[in-house]
Formats: C-alpha cells, sequence, structure tokens
C-alpha cells in the first residue's frame, strides 16, 4: 500500500517535506575495503586483478585472460536472439542520432577592441565504462553509456564487466559491438575501477569513468576522482505520473510497476486531481502486481516508497512537481504543454499518454541516465558534454594589452597580487 | 632553485613520470569535524551559526545580524577606490558578454517517424557563492562565479563570507553588488555550506554551491554534495608556458612568478628548445623574487614545484603539454597557432608573447576558475553550463508507439524487466 497524500489535509505540506526527504537508499560503508583494493592494484597489477576475481567471481584470469578477444565477441553476438540484435541497433541508431544534435561548436571570435576569445572543445581522449554483472547487467546501459562518448569523438572506450560464473551475458559483448567499444576486460567491481583509473600492464590509464555499479563500484568512483572524472553516482530510480481522470488506470499502474521492478528502492508517485481515479489506479497496481515476475521487488517498492497525492487541480501539480525534481516525470493529461512549460526540475519529460518512460529507456533515442533523488534540481542527464571538455582561449596584441592592462594592474595590486601586475606591467614598459 | 628535466637525458621519461604525480596538497583530514558542524546546523540553525562565527571569527552575529544590509554594501561601495570600481565593472562587463555566448539553445524537434525529441535547458533556481575571508577574499573570483550564474538566469544568488575581525573586504561586497548577488551573509567555514545545503530560519536552501575554500569548506562541499550540486574542488594553480628563444626571458619569469605568488603549493613550469634561455628565465626568476611582496610563498612555490623541461624542438612540448595538462597554458612562440591546433588537454590556452595569463585572471573575459591537478583531461572551468541543467523530452502519439513499441518489449523482455514490457504492451492492446 502506497501512502496518499492530500493536498486538502491541514498538515499536508509538513507530510510533502517529510515524504520529500525520505532516504529511499542504505549506503554501506565499504570505504576502508575498498581503499585497500585500490591501493593493491595500484601496486601489484594485473597480478591484484587476477586475485581478487578469482576469489569474488571464482573465475581464474590467468586461464581465460583478463580481455575478452574479438573472437569471443563474435560468439557472443552469434548467440544472441537476432530479434534483440536488432532491436539494440534501433536503439543504437536513434541514440546517435539524438546526440549528434548536443554536440557543442567551438567559438572562436574577436571581440570590438580586436581581443581573441574562444571556447573549443576536444573529446575526452579514453574514457572506462562500468558495466554491472549479473542481473543488473543491462545491454541498453552499454549502449546509453557508449553511444554519447562515441558521437563525442572519444577515440578509446574501455568496458570492464565482471564475469561471474566465467560468463558475460552475450547481449551485452554485442551491445558494447554495436557501440564501437574498443577494449573489453573481465573484471568487475572496486579492482576494475582502481585499474581504470591507474592502469595494470594490461590496462592503461582512462581519464574518465562511467556507468552503474554496487556500493563497492561506487565508493571506488567517489575514492578516484580527481585522478580520473567520474559520471554522477546514480540513486534507486524513480517516476512521478501526473495523471487526470480520463487515463485509463491499468495504463498508469503499468507504469509504476515498471519503476517500483528495478529495486525496492525505487519510487513510483502519482498525482492526480481525482480521488477516485487515484483509487482506481491503486487497484490496478495491486491486480498487476500479482502477474509480474519481480513481484517482490515491485510489491517492496510501492509499499515502502509508492504515493498517490490528490491536489484540487493539476495546476497544484506543478510547484509539487518541481520540488520532488523527479528523474523521470509523465504528464499524461488532456494538455501537457501547459504543464511542461511550467515544470523546471526534471531529469525527462514524456509527453502525452502515448508515451510511457519505458520507451526512453530503450528505443526513444534521448538517454535514460538521468538524475535520481531530486538532483535534477542542479544536473543533467548523460550526454555528449559529459565525454568532451571546453579550453578557453585568450589572444591580446600590444594594442590590446594597452587597452586591458591598466584595469588588470589595478585589480592586482588591490587583491595584494605584486607579481601578477608586474606580468602586464613590465610588456607595457612600466613600473607595477 | 626549480628542477630541470631534459629530454635528451636517458631517463627523461621515468622523470617527467615521476614530475606529474608529485602531489602539491597536504589534505587535512576534517571530516569529522565537519561532519559535526552540519549535523549541528541542521538541527539549530541560525543558533548553530552564531555560535561557531563568535568561536572562529570573534563576530557576534547577535549584534551584527547575519545578513549584510543595503546599507552595509552601499557604505563599502564608497570606500571603495574609484579606481578599483572601475575596473571591477570593465571586468563585469567583458565576463558579462564572453559569457552570454555559452548560453546553450533549446533543441526541440521531431524526428522522420513523428517522435517528439528534445532538450531544454532551465536556470538553477538558487545558488550559493562561497567567498573566502582574509588574504584569499578576491573580488576578481566573486565575479568570475556570479556572472556566469546571473547570464544563466538563476534568480536566487546567495553569497556566503566570513567577517574575521567583524569586516568584509568592501571590494568583495561591491563585486557583489556589480554581479547582481541577491543575498548576503556574514558567515563562513563549514558552518555557511552546511547553512547554505540544508537552509536555516534565516538562509533559504540553495541547489548548488560554488566557490572556492579552505579544507573545511572543501570538506563540507563533498560531503553536501547530493542534497545540492558543487562546482569543482579546486586544487592549488599551476601555469605551463612553452617560449622560445625569442621571448625576453623577464616577461617569461614575471608569468613563473605571478603564479607561484598564489600559494607555496602552486606551480610554474617552462617547456623550451634553447637551454640557455632556460637559465636566462631562471636568472630572472631569481632576480625578480627580491623584490616581491610575497616573495616567500613564491619562492616556496619556485623551489619546491617549479620546472624547466628542455626539449629538443617545440613540436616535441606537444605530447608534454597534453600529459601535463595545465590549468593555464601560455604559447609564448612564433607560431603559436601551430602549436595550438596540437593541444588537446588545457583549461586554457593565452596564446602569443603578448597574452600573459594574469588578463584572463581579471579584464580578458573568460573564466579563471579552471581545471586544476591535471583534470583538463576531463573538466572544463566554469562557465554558464554550470549553472543550467537540461530536461530531455519525448513524446510519441499512438502511431509512433506503434513503430518504435515492438523494440522495446523485445528489450525489455531480454533483461527480464516484465513490468518494462506490460507498460509498453498494455498501450498496443496486445499481451507482453
Amino acid at each position: 500500500m502506497a501512502i496518499w497524500l492530500e493536498q486538502q489535509a491541514a498538515d499536508f505540506e509538513a507530510q510533502f517535506k517529510a515524504f520529500l526527504t525520505t532516504k529511499r537508499e542504505v549506503s554501506e560503508d565499504v570505504n576502508a575495503v575498498v581503499r585497500d583494493i585500490i591501493k593493491d592494484v595500484q601496486t601489484r597489477g594485473d597480478a591484484a586483478l587476477a586475485d581478487y576475481t578469482l576469489r569474488f567471481e571464482k573465475v581464474d584470469l590467468n586461464t581465460v585472460g583478463l580481455q575478452v578477444t574479438e573472437a569471443e565477441i563474435d560468439a557472443a553476438v552469434a548467440v544472441t536472439d537476432p530479434k534483440v540484435l536488432d532491436a539494440l541497433k534501433l536503439a543504437a541508431e536513434r541514440i546517435e542520432k539524438h546526440h549528434a544534435r548536443q554536440m557543442p561548436k567551438d567559438d572562436i571570435y574577436e571581440d570590438a577592441i580586436g581581443v581573441g576569445l574562444g571556447s573549443r572543445w576536444t573529446a575526452i581522449e579514453a574514457v572506462g565504462l562500468y558495466v554491472p554483472g549479473g542481473t543488473a547487467s543491462y545491454p541498453s546501459s552499454v549502449l546509453m553509456n557508449a553511444v554519447p562518448a562515441r558521437v563525442a569523438g572519444v577515440p578509446r572506450m574501455v568496458m570492464v564487466v565482471p564475469a561471474g560464473g566465467g560468463s558475460i551475458n552475450p547481449a551485452v559483448l554485442a551491445a558494447a559491438r554495436i557501440a564501437g567499444v574498443t577494449e573489453i576486460y573481465r573484471v568487475g567491481g572496486a579492482q576494475a575501477v582502481a585499474a581504470l583509473a591507474y592502469g595494470t600492464e594490461t590496462i592503461a590509464p582512462v581519464a574518465k569513468i562511467v556507468g552503474p555499479g554496487n556500493a563497492y563500484v561506487a565508493a571506488a568512483k567517489r575514492q578516484v576522482f580527481g585522478t580520473v572524472g567520474i559520471d554522477m553516482i546514480a540513486g534507486p530510480s524513480e517516476v512521478l505520473v501526473i495523471a487526470d481522470a480520463e487515463n485509463d488506470p491499468d495504463w498508469i499502474a503499468a507504469d509504476l510497476l515498471a519503476q517500483a521492478e528495478h529495486d525496492a528502492g525505487a519510487q513510483s508517485i502519482v498525482i492526480t486531481d481525482n480521488a477516485e481515479f487515484g483509487r482506481a489506479v491503486e487497484a490496478a497496481v495491486e491486480r498487476q502486481l500479482k502477474t509480474l515476475s519481480r513481484s517482490e521487488t515491485a510489491a517492496a517498492s510501492w509499499r515502502d516508497f509508492g504515493a498517490i497525492i490528490l491536489v484540487d487541480d493539476l495546476q497544484a501539480s506543478i510547484p509539487l512537481a518541481n520540488r520532488i525534481a523527479a528523474e523521470h516525470l509523465e504528464l499524461a493529461v488532456a494538455d501537457p504543454d501547459a504543464l511542461m512549460a511550467k515544470i523546471t526540475n526534471a531529469g525527462a519529460i514524456f509527453v502525452g499518454r502515448h508515451t510511457p518512460e519505458v520507451i526512453g529507456d530503450y528505443v526513444g533515442g534521448s538517454n535514460h541516465v538521468l538524475p535520481t533523488a531530486r538532483s535534477a534540481r542542479f544536473s543533467s542527464g548523460l550526454g555528449v558534454l559529459d565525454f568532451v571538455k571546453r579550453t578557453s582561449i585568450l589572444r591580446l596584441g600590444p594594442e590590446q594589452l594597452r587597452a586591458l592592462g591598466p584595469a588588470a594592474i589595478t585589480l592586482a595590486h588591490s587583491e595584494g597580487l605584486d607579481a601578477h601586475a608586474r606580468s602586464v606591467a613590465i610588456r607595457l614598459n612600466q613600473e607595477s
């Protein structure tokens, strides 16, 4: 049973505040263990990777090899259902087309007094992509992380993936090939992150690491941050559906459960202006839950974090949605554009009754790596900008230096930085 | 005495590698202290701010008030040297003009099959700007952090600054007014960061915190990250000058010292193809050091971290510069464009002999908050993009859902996510 919040209630604001700040994750403190693993990989390189992989994955890298070979990838592609391959290719094409539009353009220009200024974008030289093993190993996530890097022009894309029990999900290897990953290593956990950050005999270091992982992977990414760049550390997934009474309750219930089945910490929320509709959605959720393969996970998520929020009218949903700042926001209403215009905080918006969030997970073309836990207030989904960096350019001749130099000297002296002042004054042939 | 590295030396690669990985900062472990301060501010709000401010800054907020008043800012502007005010205004105008070009544009479109896709940019709703007290309180940094936020359209810009001994540098308050800061509070340290992240009775919380600070501020920013966004945690500043023998050694020495005077952990490096020129620069540094007000700091930086790298020809400087990935790169050579075309890793490039890095610190128009410690390999300087976030938009009608739905269902099933499959199938009137 999800909780009900009603705008009419006298203590609604207090209830909503408490709801907003509910923690949905227990973060294990694995920092000490991870620190030791990272140090060990820095010191012993490949040998450390082999030891941890034998211990944690029961795989002997000395026998099967650290790097996944082209022949293995060929074999994985061969055993992947052709329907799945086709769907992955469709997804990759659509992701590529959409992300190509995100590529920033250089801007090099001269201002009115002849100062040359500019922003120049270059691709990151090497990127590591972490892919979890086991049930959380999603080929769609390989595409979502790797295709934007390829679009950005990253020349070296290194994937690491643990081979629990000796095997890697063939569809993951197929997705890696479709996305243009250039190297794949059979290693996971904190040790894989350490190898990507510091390098080993076999694995050259990268400049940035992206991709989801468990508590050990997340802690390792935080610890190597600075030495390399990292993407955001994603929390459990969430969806907010704003729905009027004209929807089929079963459609909305299906969308809520699609989010809930991810993780017991996932969160599904409906805001509606119709109490009867809210109750119908709730009943549909209970009904559909019984038939799901992951019903235990979905039921726990819905019970612990699900919510139905009843508002007086749909306009009132806007400030609430902006405070929730959901990773995924569905607008299942008659006039979604009117609401959308006023939404400022959301990772992604799914417009209208025929755009279930799941389309965005796979084949919409937009990225499914999106800010969770209210971080859409200050951050964006993964995209091409995460795989490039901007160098700023400044160019003065003697004339421009004469025009701007005196103000720089004034500010340098006012900040007590005499050597700064001299660096300009000496070129103007003057004492500073 | 800086170190010399010569490309001709047999062990050059080993020496260069060791040089690259030299740590220039001792990071104090203040995490436990900071954790307690943050908890206390979360619990006791303004009262906790008053207690810490009395203890650390010897300022009684109950007497002088937490918020800096408009009258105080008026008074600060009145006592600031008009030459400094003019220079700050010139700087702010140039920063504003340059950063306005960085504003990303929305991209809303329909693809070939009628799917609506889009990227929509919105400003972060509230940003906190940390400004250090005492000698590290730089008005120029206020402009560099606040002007891009204003350009981005951030409606609420909150500055916090400690008032050591009761007073705030008037030029800092003047810069805040010029930059359009909307609220200023007289509080610093971890307690100020906690107040910005969680709010108190007087200070409403913000969504992102930017600006430099000491070890306590840096640790607090790391700890509140997730609740709010933060900018990068900057390390000591650095400059790399690639210089041919045609330069005046005194100009290059002045540039090296402008960097070195910032911090004993700052780093100044020259790469040249002429040993005699290198020795002349070294001699000029020693000569100029004697006359600097901050000669002790500059001497320590140059002694511990300064370097002169001698290469066979200037082309050989390119791979070294890309590995160093300097915050600031000066190209003081006859044909800077030839080198610049091959530089991929640098925070900012200063082109030609008449562009000392110091111009970029103040009045060039580009931002002086740049990636340090080799992080230009994967990150960019501060800019408008740091104050906006992107929402992605997806819009399908029944026809588009029929076109894309089946591939989404295939991928959902292949990932074992049945509720995902159902959320699409139910809209196609089919069993998943």
